[in-house]
């Protein structure tokens, strides 16, 4: 390559800060992983940590377990160590259910703080989840709540005296393009707008500070850069000075103000606990507790330092190396508007990422054209992105995409 | 005891058809483990699959997990295992959510459907979280439907032209007394109501046939007597003649008709899966498959068979052994009208049952006066029927549950 040597990358990677934090990981032998973004690779202490929950806690102390283990406020604990991850206090996160579930629990709770406003404003192809539980939520409220979509480059001149909701994916999942989370929560607060942060490709990846942008609502995901496992319970986040007036229309046992009475009547628990419903998988919430613990242990800011070198080493190579074959960079060029991933489209992106998945380096195609790279500090290495960029090179120059195996579309990944 | 020795009860397990599942569970030394109605134990096969799940299939596969290993149909697949012991069709049961997030989208999907009805029938002293998630759903949903609790007795009489749906759990929490399905939803029906049946204390207890009597919509939990683990993920059932009228409102990614066109709009999938909302925990979801393949393997009803004896058994022996000490039976005597559990009233039954516990008896307590005591036929022994009783006997006998030791209430179940 041109004018670095994967002799360079791996004296990147010898003196990288984090480079101890790989060996924390079981990662297939060959391959190199670019798709930590959709699904985080597994933790060497998770395996151990689900053992103990499943043999020790749950065969072993049975229903003992919701006290002994402390299961019953497991949502509330996890929920604390996520909180630092997202900048907010302990007391205003949550883990529980998924981030469709939790989308669509704020979403009623901010539409019944805001009965004098009447449209939620979302952005046109943000990812389908928030635009798909927002369409639901809208109806189903009822009311004559409606729901607006907008182009990107019009969303702040459209919030305006009648938005009730501003609902946004703080880091895009297709082109990472980061939002001024201040400004544009200011910019909503301005208009008496609230504001509900998609913090899925965003926690674990950059810091994210909920409380200083002065954030209403959030939610998000644990199976990305929280390494929490495949279908992973998600978050949310409350701000506390809402705690009072939000209600979760999902009133379930567990946010009951005392569950243990069993009395007929629904009364909200105090606090963040309201925002629950029923139980949560104890063995997956557990799991995921592992993947934040990393997640703290590493310190988000070495971790975004790192994926800020990552990525624009990545960018520099693709575009010195396999320049003339059609790539073009969807991602912010500038490290400070971008996330944790890069993106290139490509007309035949599909194949491509096909034949880069068969020679052992895995990223994701987002149709239409869209090829997702993502780099995951605590276990991607310098060395990992000279090779992927190698074998991109080798795929273009040798065109072996267009071997027909690469156009059979029957994969689905998430 | 009186006419039965421990001889006798050892006899019977010797002869019982079922003997051979209790080794299939992985059961603590010298407890008597009567809460499976609370928390099921755990299957000795869930430890090596969810081992399985986390190093094979996310460690070692990775993001290729949703193809290659059919996550992406977890939900559908072990629902179709869920809906043979439901008597339902392979394609009208899900696993997914918590059975609070279950209630809540099927009353909201029911209230659409009855636009001119405007009233939620359920019976006072049910589970909470079912009257809880109907006045949070009928509130949510507003336009005037509201939401009414009936004693028991009075249920049956209270459904008119107004109402909308009658929510009820199948097998009471407290009393284990059941509903006679088929009669209710055909009365419900002649009214015009639709029928929401929680089979949390059935499923796995008794034999369910939700087509048969023509049901309309179900929930269920996991942890029970499916062994799924703590917080095992939940399921649902929509009647096939329901799966194009009824809608999802928390219509997320994974209810679209095309996911992975990640377009704009929402558009239902054809048929069960339009009531997945996000992705469930895929380590929860394999672990409750093996309690499912499990009860399967069984068979209903030979486990309902032995059910009714062990209970049986159990109500003679306490009646006998322990009679002139204040316990009164909950439960209904005869065992056509009863699920798997036994529930016993005394003013100091918290008392009792904490004694019991520390003598590795392990029932469990509802305020204010319930001792539960839950047969589950796959591992229940009639000895430990015996074992049971006969500690019972001794804890009245010398008084030791007024140890004030036995009064400290801190503990939690579900």
């Amino acid at each position: 390559m041109t004018d670095v040597s994967i002799d360079t990358a791996r004296d990147w990677d010898h003196s990288d800060v984090l480079r101890h934090f790989r060996e924390r990981f079981a990662l297939p032998a060959k391959v190199v992983y670019l798709d930590g973004n959709s699904l985080g690779a597994l933790p060497r202490d998770t395996a151990l940590r689900v053992s103990r929950v499943v043999n020790q806690e749950w065969g072993g102390d049975l229903i003992r377990g919701w006290t002994v283990h402390d299961w019953y406020n497991a949502a509330l604990t996890v929920g604390a160590k996520v909180a630092k991850l997202v900048g907010a206090a302990d007391d205003e996160v949550i883990v529980t259910d998924s981030t469709s579930v939790n989308l669509f629990r704020l979403i009623f709770a901010a539409l019944q703080m805001q009965p004098q406003k009447s449209e939620i404003l979302c952005e046109a192809g943000d990812f389908p989840t928030d635009l798909y539980v927002c369409q639901g939520a809208s109806a189903a409220y009822g009311r004559g709540r409606t729901f607006k979509m907008v182009p990107r480059d019009r969303l702040l001149a459209s919030i305006d005296d009648n938005t009730a909701l501003v609902l946004l994916s703080h880091v895009h999942y297709r082109t990472s393009e980061i939002y001024d989370m201040h400004a544009v929560t200011e910019a909503a607060h301005r208009a008496g707008a609230l504001v509900l942060w998609d913090l899925s490709h965003s926690t674990g990846a950059i810091p994210v500070a909920l409380n200083r942008a002065g954030a209403d609502f959030a939610v998000g995901c644990g199976y990305k850069y929280l390494n929490g496992g495949p279908g992973a319970p998600a978050y949310l986040y409350v701000a506390q000075r809402h705690h009072s007036r939000a209600a979760n229309s999902i009133s379930g046992w567990l946010g009951h103000a005392r569950p243990f009475d069993f009395v007929d009547n629904y009364e909200p628990a105090a606090g963040i606990r309201r925002f629950l419903s029923g139980s949560c998988s104890i063995i997956a919430c557990r799991a995921l507790e592992v993947g934040v613990d990393l997640m703290l242990e590493a310190g988000i800011d070495r971790v975004r330092e790192k994926s800020r070198r990552l990525s624009e080493f990545f960018i520099q190579l693709v575009e010195s190396e396999c320049s003339g074959y059609g790539l073009k960079l969807v991602s912010p060029r500038h490290a400070d508007c971008r996330g944790s991933q890069v993106s290139f489209s490509h007309p035949r992106g599909f194949q491509i990422m096909q034949a880069l998945i068969s020679e052992f380096v895995i990223g994701d195609f987002r149709a239409p054209d869209v090829m997702r790279f993502g780099f995951t500090p605590l276990y991607t290495r310098f060395e990992d992105v000279f090779t992927a960029v190698a074998r991109l090179r080798t795929i273009l120059d040798d065109e072996r995409w267009k071997d027909p195996v690469y156009a059979v579309r029957g994969g689905v990944v998430t």
